[in-house]
């Protein structure tokens, strides 16, 4: 195998496909990004068969063939090579050669025919959205994953379309995050778990771009997601996803509104006197015109006074702040509404829309603080 | 004690007098700030009996009094207050009230008296640089000072005036960094030795500004260095330093000049090849119109040529690339002139002026590689 192409180009495309390379592995094939010049094309792939990446570059082939070098090994090289062409070729004792300008590196490849391909997935039915709004409603519901294992389901996030509409949905079960999308076209009703690693992944490499679509195509075991010169394709997580539905109300006792950003600065300092790992609620004690917030540690005590509209009944209640203000960062509006029932019910942070709904469960600060 | 300033200023004064509050201490007086309004004017001091520094930030006094407070809880508050006016105000019982707009926290300082201040050290003989010169000239420096205290000297630089110039000169067994600055004034002569970690920490309050000065004044056993309205006072490091004259030649059987970058950018990718902690020499093959550097580990050989000028002998010689890596990128020449005897002799990389001279010590490829 010989072939030519930029550095940039080269770069651009480890970078990709590196996303699919395991941190830690026993088979080190699985360390590697296999280079594939045999189509007349350069395709370069990784894959630790949870999620598989490939990514074609532009360049020209000089002699048609492949071989699997590794990601990490490879990566460090090009992101130091000059800015000039870059030339990788093998031979049959694998045998790599990088050489750009008077920089010449040796390394001893893998054969190509112990790397696994990206599995041969159907592709029938997808949906299309852009890049922007994908790399977004990750962003807005990606923290209320669980991250451990104990409930597989908890680690992914449900995509479901109805008709025009993308919801996507996190739990960790003490929160909800909810995002709703309309959609340019209409789809047939589709409902999947994807993996918080393959959604984490994938927006890093997502160029957030409001012009450029993805299209994501849906399959029984599968979710593939198409964008520029890339593909990514992960399994799904099996199983029945959480009756969020049931979880959900529009009952409330007291409705506040309240300005965002300071809501969220008064909460970031009341944090600040708590350690981390003590689970120091926040209280919010709803007044007729203000919330007071307090907090108090071993450290000092805190409290502020934050001016809100409200409705319904005065209200104490305690959080964990943390889980406030994950919400709160990830919401635009310069203004919400909260709503709640009482200091033992879930609060509800949404838009008269609901094209955003975030529910947190409240803290039994009677028996904490 | 009551005052009134900007969260601005008084977070300005926080952060630089933090610098003098250790990490690590089982004296929690040292891990306080002391606030003193006592002599119509507000002054923070931190001091962990190494260094000290304090500064005046302007403010409104209320009331007359002095309180230590934790520097990192103080810190966190402030850095998180609103961008508006700060009252501090403490009662008899230490209880100290740190109110911004509506936001109102409540901490228990230390008695005063408990603090240790500033020691007083007469201001006589004193030298005249600007922020930017001594900025620059640590970073140019501080690299190679020896990390651990086996040596006590080593951990530290010499300052030695002579006249009209500075000369600032760390050096760890390995390697010497020598640099010379011209002064706008001629000056008794002096020699300190001064701890490494008061010019880090020094480096990082100074503005680096080319038109604000630093005073520093020089006693038997202190420096201090005043800027804006801080002072700084350090220990310095007790001894006679190294003559490190007789380390110096000017004999030379070859001398190359090549471009900075290019070799810097050469070095920068043989390394990428060696694990940390693994000590592969980079070899330099000297030859009449190029060098060729080369390494090779278990990973993979890298092999580079880059085109320099020449006079004297051809040379093999090997070295850590760290070492000259560090020299090289505190250099700002765009090409450099490096002087070299044999493999088992120093090289030194300097301009004719003599404004900076980094000699480096090779390593025994041989019986390495």
């Amino acid at each position: 195998m010989k072939l030519v192409c930029t550095k940039a180009n080269l770069l651009n495309g480890v970078n990709i496909v590196s996303k699919a390379v395991p941190n830690k592995t026993t088979m080190s094939i699985l360390e590697c990004i296999l280079i594939d010049a045999t189509n007349n094309e350069i395709k370069l792939t990784a894959n630790d068969n949870e999620i598989g990446i490939e990514t074609i570059i532009s360049g020209t082939i000089k002699e048609a063939g492949k071989i699997a070098l590794d990601a990490k090994i490879l990566f460090d090289i090009v992101r130091k090579l000059p800015d000039s062409d870059v030339t990788i070729e093998c031979d049959s004792s694998l045998k790599t050669y990088i050489n750009c300008d008077k920089a010449k590196f040796t390394i001893i490849g893998k054969p190509a025919d112990e790397f696994s391909y990206l599995p041969e997935v159907e592709r029938l039915d997808s949906v299309l959205v852009s890049q922007f709004t994908l790399k977004e409603v990750i962003r807005q519901t990606i923290f209320s994953i669980a991250d451990n294992d104990n409930n597989k389901i908890m680690t992914g996030e449900l995509f479901e379309i109805n008709g025009n509409s993308l919801k996507v949905v996190s739990l960790d079960g003490h929160r909800i995050s909810i995002r709703k999308i309309a959609l340019k076209d209409s789809y047939s009703n589709k409902k999947v778990i994807v993996p918080g690693k393959t959604l984490n992944e994938i927006s890093k490499i997502l160029s957030g771009d409001t012009d450029k679509d993805v299209r994501i195509f849906f399959t029984g075991k599968h979710i593939i997601f198409e964008f520029d010169k890339t593909t990514v394709v992960s399994r799904l997580i099996e199983g029945e996803y959480f009756k969020i539905d049931q979880m959900l109300s529009s009952d409330y006792e007291t409705k506040i509104t309240v300005n965002k950003r300071d809501f969220l600065e008064s909460i970031d300092r009341a944090t600040l006197l708590v350690k981390e790992g003590d689970k120091k609620p926040i209280i919010i004690n709803i007044g007729n015109e203000s919330i007071e917030l307090k907090i108090s540690s071993t450290v000092g005590s805190m409290n502020e006074e934050i001016m809100i509209k409200k409705q319904g009944k005065d209200l104490m209640i305690g959080f964990n702040p943390k889980f406030l203000m994950d919400a709160l960062r990830v919401i635009e509006d310069e203004s919400i509404d909260i709503y709640l029932v009482n200091p033992k019910a879930p609060c509800f942070i949404k838009n008269p829309e609901e094209s955003y709904i975030y529910m947190v469960l409240p803290v039994n600060f009677t028996t904490v603080s």
